[in-house]
Order: C-alpha cells, then sequence, then structure tokens
C-alpha cells in the first residue's frame, strides 16, 4: 500500500485523459469524477479503473472526443446521445442538462444512450446540491446478477445515488449498488483470498456459495435481499427498474446486453440499444416549499435519526453519506492508500504515453 | 375462511365509505383503490383494515369531506394538502395532478401533507399505465423499522410503487416495504402462532430474534438486507428516501413521528408536519421516445428476461407484477378468501351504521 496525495494523482490521470485526445475541459471534469470515488472510499470505482477505461478506448469502444447532444426533449426531460464518450464526461454533462430543466420547471429527467462506465453515482447526484435540489443517478452495468429464480447473469449492480440538501447539517447522501454486495467488495475477498459471507452470491446452480471467485465459474451475484425468504425480488425489481430507466427509455443496450467493462469481453450480440444507459435527476426543493424551510427540518431529520437509540455494541446510528465524508476529509489530508498492484497498474497505463509523475 | 365475490365486498365497502359522509364518487374511489389490495392479493392492505379507518374516523383523526388542496406548485411539481382525507383519496386526486403536469411538461411530481394510509401505492402508480406513462407513487408511514445499528423504531415500512407499460406484455408492475420484509407477513405468522424467518425482526438490543410478536416487546422490523453485511443500510436509505421525499418535501410528518395507524395509538408529540406523507410521479414515455419504440423494448426485456435459466428447483423467472396479476385473475372469478375474524370484524363495522350484507 502506497499514499499519494489528490493532486499528484489528479495530475497524472488528467494527463492520461488528454493523452488520449480528450480536450482539458473534459480531461478534467473525468479525472474529477474518477477521483471523487477515491476520495470517498470507493476505490473500486476509482483511479483503479483508469487503465480500464483507456483498454475500452484502445479497443475502439470509447470516444475521446464525443459530441455529446440531446437527441429529444420536453420542458421537464431530455434523452442525451453520449456519442460513445467516456461516461464520466457524458455524465456531468446529463446531469446538468436535468439541473437547468429543473430551474425553468421544477425538475429536470434525463435519460442517456451511447454511453460507458460513470464512475460513482454520487458524484453525479451530488452536482445537485449547490443549487438547493434533489439529485439522482443512476446507471446499468454490466450483467452479474441473477434474478431471483434465476441463475443467469442478466443485471448490472446498478446503482441509484440520490442527494439530498440539508442546513447546517452535512447533505444526506445515498449511493450504493442495488445488490446486497457490490463487486468491488468481492474483490477485495478476492486479493485477500477470504470467503464471502452468505447471500452475496450463488453457484451456477443457484445454491448459495461463499466463494469469492464464484462469478468467474458461472456464479452470480445477488440482488439486495439475497434470496427470495429475505426480499431478493425487491432488490431484483430496484435493479430493473434502473436499467429500464437507463436503458429502455433512452434507447441504450439494456439486461444481458449491456456491453462489458472489461475491453477483452466481446460485445454482446444482436444488442438492442447503443451502450450503456443511465437517468438523472434534479427536483428544485423551492419547486416544493421554500429551501429555508426544506433546510430546517432535513436538519430536524437528521438530528433525530442520529440520536436514534445505538444496538448493543455499536456506537451511533449513521446517516447515508457520513462514512464517505469522513474518508474524504481525512484522505484529503492524509493521501489516498493505493495497492502495490494498482500503482504498477497505472505506471504502465502511463508508459502508454511517456507519462511519469507516480 | 369464507369466499366473497368482489361486488360484495365492494357494495359492503362503498356503503360504509357513504355512511361516514363520504361523497358517492369519494366512497366510490376509497373502496376500489382498498380492494385493489384484496384482489392482488396484498390481504393485510386490503378491506381487512377497514375498521381501521373507520376507528380513524371515529377518533377525529380522518376527515370524510376533505377539501383536497394544491398548496404550492411549479409545471412540473405539486405540493397537496390532504385536509385530512382518507388516504384512498387523497392519493389517487394528487397521482391525477402529476399525470395531468406530465401531459402538459412531460413528468410531473407531487408531494403530499396532511393524508393518511393510502392503501396500496401499486394502485396509484398504476394509474398511470393507461396515459402511456410511467406511474410512481411511495408513503411514509407509522414507525416499526429500527436504521441499521439502532434498536430505536425511526421508521415506517415505506414501500415503493414503479408501474411501467409494456406492449403486448403486460406491464412491469414493482410494489413493496423497503423492509425485509412488509408487517403484514409478521402478521400471518402471528395468527399461524409461527415463527419468523431470521432477519425479519429484531429484539429490544438489536439481537437476531425469531419471535413474530417481537414487535409488542420493543422489537423492530429490520430494513431490507436484514443487517449491515447483507445491506441493510441500503434498505435503511431506501426507506429514509421514501420518508424525505413524502413528509420533508411536503410539510407532513416524518420519521418517529409518522402518526399511527392504529386510533388507540396517541399521536405522536411535537409532529413537526401535518398528518402522513406521500409522494408520486408520472413520466410520459413520449417525452422520452416513441412509446411504441418504448413498448416494444419492453416487451424484449420482459421476454428476455422470463427466458431466464431458472435456478435447480425454480420453475421460472418472474416479472415484478407477475403474482400480483394471477392472484387478480383467479379472484375476480372465485372470489375473495377473508378469514372468519375479518368477517366478523367487517361486520361489526358495518352494525355501527346498520349495513348488512355480508
Amino acid at each position: 500500500m502506497q499514499l499519494f496525495q489528490y493532486q499528484v494523482l489528479y495530475q497524472f490521470t488528467y494527463d492520461v485523459f488528454k493523452a488520449i485526445g480528450c480536450s482539458e475541459n473534459d480531461a478534467a471534469t473525468a479525472t474529477e469524477v474518477l477521483l471523487s470515488a477515491d476520495l470517498r472510499g470507493i476505490d473500486s470505482h476509482g483511479v483503479a479503473r483508469l487503465s480500464g477505461y483507456i483498454r475500452l478506448w484502445q479497443a475502439g469502444r470509447i470516444n475521446a472526443t464525443p459530441s455529446i447532444r440531446i437527441i429529444h426533449e420536453t420542458p421537464s426531460t431530455a434523452v442525451i446521445d453520449g456519442d460513445a464518450g467516456l461516461g464520466l464526461i457524458v455524465a456531468p454533462f446529463a446531469m446538468q442538462v436535468a439541473i437547468d430543466k429543473a430551474k425553468k420547471v421544477g425538475t429536470g429527467w434525463v435519460s442517456v444512450q451511447n454511453s460507458n462506465h460513470f464512475g460513482i453515482a454520487g458524484y453525479h447526484a451530488m452536482m445537485a446540491l449547490n443549487e438547493d435540489m434533489i439529485g439522482m443517478a443512476m446507471t446499468n452495468a454490466s450483467a452479474l446478477v441473477a434474478p431471483t429464480f434465476s441463475v443467469e447473469k442478466m443485471l448490472g449492480t446498478n446503482p441509484i445515488a440520490v442527494a439530498i440538501p440539508a442546513g447546517n447539517e452535512p447533505p444526506f447522501v445515498a449511493d450504493f449498488a442495488t445488490t446486497t454486495a457490490a463487486n468491488g467488495k468481492l474483490e477485495i475477498l478476492q486479493r485477500k483470498k477470504a470467503n464471502a459471507p452468505t447471500g452475496w452470491v450463488q453457484d451456477q446452480e443457484g445454491n448459495a456459495s461463499t466463494d469469492a471467485n464464484i462469478l468467474k465459474k458461472n456464479g452470480a451475484l445477488l440482488p439486495l435481499g439475497s434470496d427470495r425468504e429475505h426480499g431478493s425480488h425487491k432488490g431484483y425489481a430496484l435493479g430493473s427498474i434502473v436499467d429500464i430507466f437507463s436503458a429502455v427509455l433512452s434507447g441504450a443496450s439494456y439486461g444481458p446486453w449491456a456491453p462489458p467493462f472489461p475491453a477483452y469481453i466481446p460485445m454482446p450480440e444482436n444488442m438492442p440499444g447503443k451502450g450503456l444507459g443511465h437517468f438523472f435527476g434534479a427536483m428544485r426543493i423551492d419547486a416544493f416549499r421554500p429551501a429555508t424551510d426544506f433546510k430546517q427540518h432535513m436538519d430536524n431529520w437528521i438530528t433525530r435519526f442520529r440520536a436514534a437509540k445505538p444496538a448493543e455494541g455499536c456506537e451511533k446510528v449513521l446517516i447515508p453519506g457520513d462514512p464517505e465524508r469522513e474518508i474524504q476529509q481525512s484522505r484529503m489530508v492524509e493521501g489516498i492508500p493505493l495497492l502495490t498492484t494498482i500503482v504498477e497498474d497505472l505506471k504502465n497505463t502511463g508508459s502508454l504515453f511517456d507519462i511519469k509523475g507516480l
């Protein structure tokens, strides 16, 4: 494990995005979005994925100079064609359109086709906070999850993020995969050669499994709820809603046809739409009630929930967003820890473009 | 167990709502919404609750002749004051406002204060289907659920419903509590004197429990995910989002202050808002892409998911809404089964107003 200052990783990542042809603005945006994951402690979605994005660009699946455009709109909605651009760039563009529409008619809702992985959903949802809006972001993703009663991988981990402003309290920021555990958590166990808890994955027959490598053996991640008795049909429904809002509504590729992140996996045959899909929403608080009233009540909500009696052995009740904010505060000062294998991988990526600095 | 034809229960329920002073239109709406739960097999939310609504009316907590009105609006949003009316009447009114706004600007979003329990969320979401819209409905509810790391009941079972039209296939209709198991499921086990599976409830110290009566002993329902290791923080976040959209956005009473459904429980002190809150959304499909295209792709989505390989011992993969639709088809023909205790309870309610017919 090595510690890197944010600025060091920023410069390196920016240089790499510039090297594949991104404009200065786009490289800055992509870097900020990507590293927001490292800052918030969602290490699986941060700079560790940089080489993956570059391999997609090498494979011709990512367009570094996309012409992102609105292909259909109403006062409160839009569909955007990402032109196969980096999701890290397409998503903030689309979220801004949602925010602009909310300014005019109260809310804005944008579905996106022809995009790629967009980093952490939370970043995009949080763009609404400074505008006194509630922000939402979701995306479909490569199929790793079996629906309830099935052994076939049909859905991605399809995250949902919702960011809600408060007053004196920090904002409420939920950002979660619609699976029991995100794939990144499984990857951590693989590195440690540890078992997964039951309820995270199943084997190729649909039996409970604790093998952290089971996805490579035709196993699957499980929807939030784990099994039918514990509500996996609800997690399956949530993941499906994300898939439909992101991809069926926009004309992206959905379900098992969602394009894979690893560039070595061939694109699915007979894709029913273009690229990955996302869905964004922005709701102006004062389209419902005065923002000051709302924020005062959010402070009250947050304070009351923080004061809820803890269970035995638990320190305190957390508000969604608390852990990530604490990690961010610490990493901005202490630096961002990266595994040696990730550092090597980054150096290799840099060397493709003669970029040093790590 | 006794079987009743839908029309018989309809007439009885309609007469009771008329007897407390509802207009003919309102009585018809309330009856249709309430019985939609029985038809769809969600027995805990149907006619079995009629006496509960009447007790709330007797306690002066429900206004049978509400003046429901929009108190704030923008082109795509509204806040509605339900004037303490039956949620069964307030909710369809509010959903219609969302639909009307969607007709004009693409989407409509309505937050409701000063309401009461609204039956099943699915009914309201499904109102959008005939308009070629996606419908959403959620509500907060009396606190029965402990947040992750807590033993205090802070949230209701706060359901989310999303209804999405398809073409030749039946619509996708998800309608689920944001808990591992709905309270109704626990009540069924109580009647059977059976234990609950682990992961549904916890005791007053926050330990896992299988006691179906644990809520009466300071226990709590668990958020979807059951425990931290299985993602209960995600269920807690979902339930919180429902609470905030329904109640903080509208000015209703939120979290542990949500008004209780049983009329014998005193109203919480220092309520921060008015009554229960709901949240509704309607998105016109053709605000995103032509409805015929979308429906064709939804048919493809549904067909593909139905064809997903089943797990060993499982018959087939279901689409959200399948089980409820099958029950509805059967109950419209065979009748609706009611427990003898429920029938007695209904007869007692009828006798208050000299209404027979069961």
